[in-house]
């Protein structure tokens, strides 16, 4: 836990050393859970976005791509549900005015019971050396039983409240158990009331006429009122499928976690329009391929599980989400969702049009169900930048920082480096930057040794350096070093661009 | 005039019919000034912002990428001046209840004894025939005369009005003019007041804590809140430049001519800085460089023209438009402003913290000037589209429709098609989509005879066509069809990843 902590101090530091993330507005004592990427962190955003987008929408015929708006007409967000139940149990203190999402409040509770049960443990653990049978001694000290069964207790009246909607009992459980306000210790709270968590705003002046809009909580909805339009305009027949990444908003009373919960974030999702009855297959279909993309990254295949939900959402019929083990455990990376036709039907409920596709070998039309692959792509910065940073012990005892990206998301791909900053060489580093610069992004650095400057880029994440010196003035080959292994070769200045191609382009990690 | 219209129409229901743009929520009668972008559209928007981005951060190894939020910390909007004067003058109507935009009900009054000079003038060209002198006509003839010094009268006095933010003056010209509710003829006006253009909502609950929070009206102050931690994470030194994409949103009352004026539109900026005193120089090589980029996608020189401002911005000591002829005349397309130092400044006035440099040549500290780029994408998709589409009367009397998109931004690099539907061909064709696709987005398409489908990747703007026929099966040669010449040709299967690239990579259109 301790290390895990220190973990997620290190990712966010070195994030913001390095140009990565930086706190929004940060003059101005920043904004919270929202954040700004940085020189490199806009390229490897922009680098996972495009990895995603050619994966979905080039590999498959099937796919094509759409860029709907934030704004939207506010009846979608009735008829997707948003208006009524995109909401979440808030209760203010009336002495500090402080707000507080209620169900929050009640899992800090929970978790401090499952803190006390653990520290009983590792207690006993210390006392009993390796003789200690945990599981055996969870099951019957006293202590640890009343404290595990306590917060069990705890967290399932707190469920069945809240799926009954019946807010009164949540706040008597707030009550009964003594819950207080984590800033000040005041006990004095107003009841529970549910808030939507859709930000809103107004269109056109503000006078009578305004249109009362929200900021999109989710891409999906642009994708399903335009179903029809990129349907017949591209002449689509099912299975097909709709891929989109953009900005999604959500006003989020409790953001934690670094850029793992921001109130502003973007999404990349696909929409896949299957005849009904074949969703379950396209379901397997797509846990597998996307779990499959997760996985080509090669950030490791047990920092990946599959949590199929038991309890699924009112427009679900089967969901699983791919859980990464980020620097707090396993957490929700992407969603992969049988949404059925909810949403179509929803729409041609609210708007009175047909959103149908007439399939021209059963003669018939019908209402398409749908399989949804949605992922964070604020998240996948996440997952990609904490497994990636390492402290190595090198064979000669040293140690050194190194962010080990998967190259094809790299922000930069190569330095290129004159050994000393004189005697013609640095002019051949820029002459070499020149002809690499239209297919890769490259970095020119002289300063300090060369050493110096091999571990900064290992600190960067840039998978390759490239170093000219005097030998390359009589013999046009430069020596090329990799991150990961920090093994040199010599390479000739013409091999140059093949070379970095098979480090980082796609090709050569999505097959 | 009526050409315009008629092609702009055209270009609107291309744009539709071709998934390139679709109006927003259309099945809920749509979003006023809200588009989304459908198939096509995104992947065209995708390729001009990436050429953009290519070009700015790619080729310059002094200017680096940001991605900043949407949300800022409201105090930025503060000392930007938009709190306090980015406003339009609004009148509302009191018996219709509809609002208005003053300047714009005023101009169009004059936009109107525009018109009926132009009738005048017109009618005079009708009756004398080749022998007539316009400019002689204009200066001489009564009617002419008075209708447009009229106009100009009008048009000055409510310029002088706005700059002394006399507003009452404003209305009274509304009234003298007698100029009624374009929708019901009722002159009954409230006075006019000055509205804020920014997008509000809410961070946090709707309690008392919650934040008031804009949506960025620019991306420009993105980059100057970060411009410390980029100089410093990135070590970078004057001159140097940020350069972001990203959405912006402007409450905009009247917003008009499709996706050019748009409530929610995307901008890609730079903000360059440099050593005060160094300004002008570099405006100066910034004019030119961004002009040759808009040359470089070959719309046609006669298409472009600098407008230098008289009047400048108060944050500005220089500035230029970049305009483009589009379907409704010559319009800005891209902003060049000399900013001098004013948004640091008023950053750190605000903040309280130094936005300096410090330059190790002259070893003392400066707040850098700024020369900023600023051009809106969806402006840049419209020119591009706009251009794009044209009807060719063809050798033989035929006619087409074609989308003669520069290739490099073209959304669908080529259509691979089988001359017919079996023989093998088809497989054949996907083989060589499985070849190309990890480089471009390419199409397949057996429906139809290979004339028509030729045709209709002409109007959908795709660059080659690829066609497979039964000479393929034994040489392993295809057609090659170019859509702006229609010339075909006999290439080898292998080379086609090369003659693809020739014509579609950046290089060969930036160089």
């Amino acid at each position: 836990m301790a290390n895990q902590e220190d973990k997620f101090k290190k990712v966010i530091a070195h994030a913001k050393e390095y140009g990565y993330i930086f706190g929004s507005s940060e003059i101005y004592d920043g904004l919270s859970a929202v954040y700004d990427y940085g020189q490199n962190g806009a390229e490897l955003k922009k680098n996972i976005r495009e990895y995603w987008w050619k994966s979905m929408v080039f590999m498959h015929q099937n796919i094509v791509g759409l860029d709907a708006s934030i704004f939207m007409h506010p009846t979608t967000w009735k008829a997707s549900g948003h208006v009524d139940a995109f909401t979440d149990p808030l209760i203010d203190n009336k002495d500090s005015k402080k707000r507080y999402r209620a169900d929050v409040l009640i899992e800090d509770y929970a978790e401090k019971l499952n803190i006390k049960a653990q520290k009983e443990i590792a207690k006993a653990k210390k006392r009993f050396g390796d003789a200690f049978d945990e599981a055996q001694f969870a099951a019957t000290n006293p202590r640890v039983v009343k404290y595990l069964s306590e917060r069990e207790e705890v967290l399932k009246r707190m469920g069945a409240s809240l799926e009954k909607e019946d807010l009164n009992d949540v706040k008597a459980l707030i009550e009964e158990l003594g819950i207080a306000d984590p800033d000040t210790g005041s006990k004095n709270w107003t009841d529970v009331r549910q808030f939507n968590l859709m930000f809103g705003t107004k269109l056109g002046a503000s006078a009578d006429t305004a249109t009362d809009l929200y900021l999109r909580p989710e891409t999906a909805q642009g994708i399903f009122v335009n179903f029809l339009n990129v349907q017949k305009t591209g002449r689509m027949k099912i299975p097909f499928g709709i891929a989109q990444t953009g900005k999604a908003f959500r006003n989020e009373i409790v953001a934690r976690q670094f850029i793992f919960r921001m109130r502003e974030f973007e999404q990349m999702e696909m929409q896949f329009f299957v005849k009904p009855g074949d969703e379950m297959k396209w379901y397997d279909y797509w846990k597998e391929t996307r779990l499959n993309w997760h996985l080509s990254l090669g950030l490791g295949e047990e920092n990946y599980r599959f949590h199929d939900h038991d309890k699924l959402a009112h427009y679900a019929n089967a969901a699983a989400d791919i859980e990464f083990n980020f620097p707090f455990g396993f957490k929700e990376l992407e969603g992969i969702h049988s949404r059925t036709d909810f949403d179509l039907k929803a729409h041609e409920e609210f708007s009175g049009r047909k959103l149908q596709f007439f399939d021209p070998e059963l003669k018939e039309s019908y209402t398409p169900y749908v399989v949804e692959t949605s992922v964070g792509l604020d998240r996948m910065f996440l997952a990609v930048f904490s497994t990636a940073l390492q402290d190595e012990t090198l064979e000669d005892g040293s140690t050194r920082v190194v962010l080990k990206l998967p190259a094809v998301v790299a922000p930069v791909k190569a330095a290129v480096l004159p050994l000393v900053k004189k005697d013609g060489l640095p002019e051949i580093a820029q002459q070499i930057i020149d002809e690499l610069k239209w297919n890769f992004n490259v970095v020119y650095d002289e300063k300090d040794a060369i050493g110096r400057r091999y571990r900064r880029q290992d600190a960067n994440g840039t998978p390759l350096c490239i170093t000219v010196d005097h030998d390359t003035l009589t013999d046009q080959t430069v020596t090329i070093r990799d991150r990961d292994t920090m093994e040199q070769k010599r390479v000739a200045i013409k091999d140059l661009k093949t070379l970095i191609s098979e480090r980082v382009d796609m090709e050569y990690w999505l097959k």
